[in-house]
């Protein structure tokens, strides 16, 4: 057979991949750049990680001794760093060889658990709005998501706290079945900002118990929260450690977000599955900075870092409430995380706008933030994105800003804001 | 039902990870370092990085823009770094945009290329020996590996080039059937350091076209060739570019292992794949050190650092083949990469040696490592790791010797096999 003669088929994408839409990052993080908005929408930090990290890492790069491959299982002064932090918040004491795990991120970390644990048609529950990352990280190792809601109680017109989000622990017995094997969980939650009360999450465990679930509790904004709201960490609960899988990042913790060293706490059979996995995936995690984040670990008490950290958020989160409430947008007043959802139900845009395609096709959300973005100034993420399609509807009012953001950025926004003002419509 | 009576059950892991043996690296470079003995085991260089490489990720570190998420199809400065460098090597204008994609490592490349292209029972082929990652690979992503060996031609009891591992182009094709979709392909190949030829690849892309085969190049040590040899892509070869994607290693390319910055060179539609399967699987790859590579890549030329880098290896490679010669095993001279297979027929290990149960139950050529590692003081790899349980015999009375190491190692190798000139008896 002469090669003249074949003609080319072009390669089909395998069924894991071949129904992904484009990711809301990728559409409004490019935007924001292109039109110079002020850029309230993916969660990354617009100032520099503090100098101590900095410094640390500075030390680490000109070690000669930090270039070469980790073992799979992390760094032992990364492993040792996190047993020293998270063993009084855990109340045990934690196993640094055997009970942690750094991970490529938060987002590997989750997609290695999956990777350990799925069979094909496993069930996997997600509370709704969910970080959308989870449901790829489901599919593609042939688990099936199953979804329950956050409901918020009360007037969403009105400004309310994230409080009042509730789960309907009816409706999450509803979902369960012999198929169930993972719960997601998320405190401090993103996009609401819900922290879970121990009552929640005792609901929650004993429904993971009777159905003998794996909770994966994605805990990447632990270190968030505002008076008098503190967070609680469902591996605490009686009966739940031994089921619960917990996931940090150095890059929420530290305002490093582009290190990709994350973590996972757990009991020594998840964690060793997950490595397992994750030995497969990436083989292992970078070098220098998981030994520039053991470091900075290591230097956060000296410098009293979270209790600032702490700080400079509740700051930056009245900076923005303030805005807007000056704007006239209700919205969810977050316990934690860095994160507000608006309500623009009363955001009249004109019915004529023209939209990309990639927009088009999508709910309202993804409408107001794009028409937001080119004509107010102001970039936020649409949290339909964060919803499966048949409760989408739950977010078309919704718009999600990040307030990990300067005070320039967040003053410029005010500033943009104020042309919203003139498309708002009591109803 | 009350949480009391509720008796806990351990979760099964998946059938994904349930087989896993534990991998050889976790097995050796821990007993290296426990023994202290001469490490020629795992591939990492034990020098430093270059200092214009240091001295590019030290600047990139105290750069505060330098610290959050990057785009999932990477950074710019890395992106037309590779381009440039590249392009004339691929004898085509590469598009940063769409035909580079930096991966978190080229093994997570690897992994996202199989995720992106391989539905439960799609066949690929692997020329043996392998990486033995590819397999885990492979089979986590539903593929079902195929595997033909190279096969040594002539004496295997003298010094033979790699030149002489030769690939049965009949016995590839009785292999190939309508369930095949991808063949990996790998120059300068890992262990035995064979240069492919430009005839041996134009028939290996010839059977890709019959059978519409993706090749997955792994050119890893693309840089490391030994005169008069020179590396060849198969990409350039006729009808091989549009089924064609090309691995590359930062950490290979630069002496950073652990770095875990690699990429992926080929048409828009093969990248495109392994990038939306990579988005979910890490998000994306870590930015300081993208960028640190883009520096270094950039800063290259102007250091003569790969004909310097040749240089050094070639010297490394003598040295460590002059002590075999002087211990009397015979070896395969690699034309490219920085391993040698060194022969262990003639070493007469005890027969009543004392074997921990994870090299108990492996091929002699685990046993001859282990021993060696423990009596001689030097550690090699057991390069049956790299064949399927069927071919493994192949492999019994190999070894796998690194030379990516400082004289001073490779001196303590020589000093330390001079134990072994007693257990050497001729047949």
């Amino acid at each position: 057979m002469s090669t003249n003669t074949i003609k080319f088929k072009p390669f089909e994408k395998s069924d894991k991949i071949t129904h992904f839409k484009q990711d809301v990052w990728s559409i409004f993080t490019p935007l924001a750049q292109q039109l110079k908005a002020a850029n309230l929408g993916q969660g990354f930090m617009d100032f520099p990680p503090p100098d101590f990290v900095i410094e640390a890492a500075s030390d680490v790069i000109n070690n000669p001794n930090y270039h070469q491959y980790s073992h799979p299982k992390g760094r032992p002064n990364l492993k040792e760093a996190l047993a020293k932090s998270y063993s009084p918040l855990f109340k045990r004491t934690l196993d640094p060889d055997t009970e942690i795990l750094p991970t490529a991120g938060a987002n590997e970390g989750l997609y290695a658990t999956f990777s350990a644990f799925l069979n094909p048609g496993d069930e996997v529950v997600l509370i709704e709005p969910f970080f959308d990352q989870y449901i790829a990280n489901i599919t593609m190792n042939g688990g099936v998501p199953v979804y329950v809601p956050l409901r918020p109680q009360g007037d969403t017109n009105k400004v309310m706290s994230s409080e009042d989000w509730k789960l309907d622990m009816n409706e999450l017995r509803s979902k369960l079945t012999s198929k169930s094997k993972i719960i997601v969980f998320n405190t401090p939650h993103n996009p609401v900002g819900k922290v879970f009360s121990l009552v929640e999450m005792a609901e929650i465990t004993k429904l993971a118990e009777e159905f003998n679930l794996i909770i994966i509790s994605d805990e990447v904004y632990d270190r968030l929260y505002y008076e008098p709201h503190v967070h609680e960490r469902i591996a605490n609960l009686p009966g739940a450690w031994e089921r619960t899988i917990t996931v940090g990042s150095g890059g929420k913790t530290f305002g490093t977000t582009g290190w990709r060293v994350g973590w996972l706490i757990g009991p020594k059979n998840l964690v060793g599955a997950a490595l397992s996995a994750q030995t497969r995936i990436v083989f292992c995690v970078n070098t220098p900075l998981q030994e520039a984040l053991a470091s900075s670990f290591n230097a956060a008490e000296k410098h009293n870092y979270f209790e600032k950290n702490i700080e400079a958020y509740t700051r930056r989160r009245e900076k923005l409430m303030k805005v807007l409430t000056d704007v006239g947008l209700p919205f969810t007043i977050p316990q934690g995380s860095y994160f507000i959802l608006a309500n623009t139900a009363k955001v009249q845009i004109p019915e004529d706008y023209p939209y990309p395609e990639v927009i088009q096709q999508r709910p309202r959300d993804f409408k107001v933030c794009y028409w937001m973005a080119k004509e107010i100034g102001v970039v936020a993420i649409p949290p339909s994105e964060f919803y499966c399609k048949e409760n989408a509807h739950l977010a078309e009012n919704l718009i999600r800003l990040a307030f990990c953001k300067t005070d320039k950025t967040l003053d410029e926004a005010a500033k943009n804001f104020q042309k919203l003002k003139r498309y708002i419509k009591d109803v």
